[in-house]
């Protein structure tokens, strides 16, 4: 514990917008968020007390940096598993384990156990050669969707496949690579829960996510006319695989809604874009929900604040137009609601930037306005 | 601005409790407080990234803490009137100014003023001397109200005098006083708003507030059964009060409500013990507000987030029982959707170390949660 104030230390290892927003939520739990940074201008380098500068692939740098920590997580899911579970070993509380962030780690491993344990996921293979995407091709379908196994975030690491030539260069770069059928999906979905050590687990409502090359720009919460009974098989979906992947902090399970239900896409085992809607929309947000998971307290309540919620992601524009410092002061003129978060990173085209949530009781017109909002900060314009 | 960012950087001088959560709220708007605080160990700089070591009352240390600020503004109001004068002669866009904060450092000053603007305010009478006070007796009747015209918070400063002879060591002392009317309340109200250079200005819904031992220990927002009439005279005068004044930042006007309407008790010009429950009861906390204020950014909505919102403090308790970290273990098991907010302070008897927040429909239910949630943080027992 912190002697000053006797309250736990949690550090998170990356110093990115999530570790971030944790501090904001650390702060209100009368903690400090300790964070590992690459450099001092990381989002949260810039806004936390307590950084130390190091590399998350640094066995000795981790090392260090848990000293004192009541426990250790992620910021995103690079740390090597090795490292984790070496720490893990020598006594550090860290998580979520290196057991279950395999999974989120790892496609190949994730889609096996998942399909092992009878989860809905897409039709699958792995890759050793051209032959088996064109084998698998025939068998399912064109196009395909191949994913790298490891590594991929925001659109990256994954292409879509209209033929075998399309995979030519790809298998020929040597990336390790499974290919999956591409559902006929009707939308996205994000089922988002928190579990404790002690076994405990919460869910938040299930949303709606709107991509747009790969990135997530839009979240609806919770995701317009879902009927129930798919509500209640993502959120209990979420729960059976945080018990069955013994997942500690947050689990986002990434959904594709079809005609004939829901299909799992991906898991990530951290504060998630999915989520930043919690911060005034459930009364308890993802970045406490996670440090109370990892710090073992009881899980807060994670009912919506309003009828409807919409987070819009702000992503780098092109270069020029007025600043954002000017932007921001027009937005704020236009809609005195919005809620913005900005996380102090250098503008480059298409980089998440920030976000902005609305809340209202109607969700068509609180979409309108949180997507302008957006584009105010990221255009400059209306 | 902060290069790295490209937005603006406040400074607040002083490192309590106001200064952490408004560097809670800057970091949504991009940016990292400055902090100039005492010790390392104040609240706010066991949070803030960017914390300078120095004394309110050192001309120099202010000007250092001034440089490359956009703004600089106060977590308290004892910084000396001719240094905030002096800065802002030197250049410093320092909020709220000497001219208005000398309203809320003087209580003096305060009531002349008020009295002159057909204010609403107790009688009273500045004293010179042991037969002033008899004298102002006799005239408005006994108890009076005694108050140190400076540097008094928190009931500190504050005497209740039942005669003359409660007043001979007091006056004795040589203490700067002024006596007032003791003024028969029904209750006590609060009316917070913001305003800008621009003339900007915003109003939040009137609060109660309850009082023990000159503590505030609980908001009711909005004023449960204020009639409207009420309810627009406050935020009216408080309105008015910030243009007159000029204001710039938060003003929060504290309150009796007596059979023949309001009557102004004191000022604050500062984020305000009235207002913590805006952090998730309102669309825009009270610390965002002020940081968009003295930047001349457009105010923030200010409407309710839910029908009854309920703040109650958290004061030190006697030392012993189990430890805060375990009585939050506790108090999270018993009522997940309370909102915590600790301060990282030392605990000392009375000293005010968090608050609670509990958002929900009816008043009644709500209050017992905050109050009973309070309690456990306090005294480590239901």
């Amino acid at each position: 514990v912190d002697v000053r104030t006797g309250l736990p230390v949690v550090g998170m290892v990356g110093g990115g917008q999530l570790a971030r927003m944790t501090h904001q939520a650390a702060i209100s739990l009368g903690q400090s968020l300790r964070v590992l940074a690459e450099s001092p201008d990381d989002s949260a380098a810039l806004v936390a007390a307590d950084v130390r500068i190091g590399t998350h692939t640094d066995l000795s740098a981790l090392r260090e940096f848990a000293k004192g920590c009541e426990a250790v997580t992620f910021d995103h899911e690079h740390v090597p598993n090795e490292h984790i579970a070496t720490l893990a070993a020598e006594g550090v509380a860290i998580y979520p384990g290196a057991a279950a962030i395999a999974f989120a780690q790892d496609k190949r491993l994730m889609r096996e156990r998942l399909g092992a344990m009878g989860a809905p996921v897409p039709r699958w293979r792995t890759v050793s050669s051209l032959s088996d995407i064109s084998d698998f091709g025939q068998d399912v379908g064109w196009p395909l969707v191949a994913k790298a196994t490891r590594g991929g975030y925001d659109g990256r690491g994954v292409w879509m496949l209209s033929s075998p030539a399309d995979a030519v260069e790809l298998v020929e770069s040597g990336t390790e690579l499974i290919v999956e059928e591409r559902v006929p999906l009707l939308r996205e979905l994000a089922a988002l829960v928190a579990r404790s050590p002690f076994g405990q687990v919460a869910a938040y409502p299930v949303v709606e996510t709107v991509q747009r090359d790969g990135i997530c720009v839009q979240v609806l919460a919770p995701a317009p006319e879902l009927p129930d009974a798919l509500s209640i098989a993502a959120q209990q979906l979420a729960i059976d695989l945080a018990n069955e992947l013994g997942v500690v902090g947050l689990l986002a399970v990434e959904l594709f809604e079809t005609d004939a239900g829901i299909v799992v896409n991906e898991l990530a085992m951290r504060p998630h874009n999915s989520g930043h809607w919690t911060i005034e929309g459930a009364r308890t947000s993802q970045f406490e929900q996670h440090l109370r998971a990892v710090l073992d307290y009881p899980m807060g309540e994670t009912s919506l604040t309003a009828p409807a919620v919409v987070m819009a992601n702000v992503l780098g524009g092109q270069p020029g137009g007025i600043s954002i410092d000017e932007r921001l002061h027009h937005l704020f003129a236009e809609d005195p609601g919005v809620r913005v978060h900005l996380y102090g990173k250098q503008v480059r085209p298409g980089r998440k930037i920030g976000h902005v949530t609305v809340l209202g009781d109607d969700m068509t017109p609180v979409r309108a306005r949180a997507v302008r909002a957006a584009r105010w900060l990221q255009e400059g314009t209306p």
